[in-house]
């Protein structure tokens, strides 16, 4: 840090610009390529915009949109973990712990508290807004997913099964009406896998 | 349109994908490839996230963040159009607004009329909301040119002053602090090219 503010911001504001090349496993509906974390940022904050009406009425909407801007900046010294990778958790949450430590800490003191609270808060998913922007974070990929194919369920030959538990509960948590939409999608992909 | 909102919703954000293979001019920092316009949004939203106390008081920065990830959607039909390009004005407008008409007409009435309402509001800056909005966009790929040696700026053999008219009025407009940084950058820039 300098003892300057605007000069922190900007050095974060170029930091982050990494998170453009933190690939994931999700392809882009073209399925030109894999989507890196930052444009699946963006479409998150975009699921937030327009599936507002979805959350419990108790959810305040800005929030999670910027939980769901920030989620995933702490991947450009931790990496991204697909969900159907069997790495130690305990071990990631360490290294995501530190990554969040240098960068918000890149940022003037107030600000960086602000920002580390909320992406705990996201982390943790205790709070009603954490939960929706969990739950869209979890809606996002089997949406993508059906829409290729079997995407990458197909390089795991993940089982209707697996995609249930591995994002049912924390869509259900979320939103019911979500949750019933994507069960029904994924429940339909499948069925049509084994004609 | 559909008569279920939900459905629409889901086609809108399976539409909105596209905008993952816009290609814009500006490099991403690390100069691997150019940046696209939906990471650029993501970048555009956290700038705002970032940078709120240099707006005007007036400024409701919740509505800056949703018009700058809603700002670049008209791409996917009318093309990422760079400042430094001559192309023609009032046939790119038309472009956008067809492109507008078309693709927040995916979504359910009430909202298609929300998200035009706030594209509109952007595109003409009138208001302080905009204006911020409007001044962000115009200070990132600045920042991005400095920090890729000179960028886009090379390419088109582009001179200090040709950047000074293209985005000081608008940076300014929306935050005199802003442009007081980047006015110095930009000019530490040029003065270090011509030693």
């Amino acid at each position: 840090m300098t003892s300057d503010p605007l000069t922190d911001q900007l050095n974060f504001l170029k930091e982050i610009d990494r998170l453009k090349s933190i690939v994931r496993a999700s392809p882009v509906l073209d399925r030109t390529r894999r989507e890196n974390s930052a444009e699946h940022s963006w479409h998150l904050a975009m699921y937030a915009l327009v599936l507002s009406d979805y959350a419990h009425s108790s959810v305040n909407i800005n929030r999670v949109i910027k939980m769901l801007l920030i989620h995933d900046v702490v991947e450009i010294d931790a990496g991204d973990t697909p969900i159907h990778c069997a790495r130690e958790t305990t071990e990631q949450a360490e290294l995501e712990n530190r990554a969040a430590d240098r960068i918000f800490g890149l940022l003037p003191a107030g600000q960086c508290a602000a920002f580390r609270f909320l992406w705990n808060e996201f982390e943790t998913a205790e709070t009603e807004d954490a939960k929706f922007a969990k739950s869209l974070d979890c809606l996002q990929p089997p949406i993508q997913n059906v829409e290729t194919d079997g995407g990458t369920w197909n390089e795991h030959a993940v089982t209707r099964q697996q995609v249930f538990e591995r994002y049912g509960p924390q869509i259900e948590n979320g939103s019911a009406t979500l949750w019933a939409r994507a069960s029904f999608l994924v429940r339909d992909f499948f069925s049509k896998q084994t004609l």
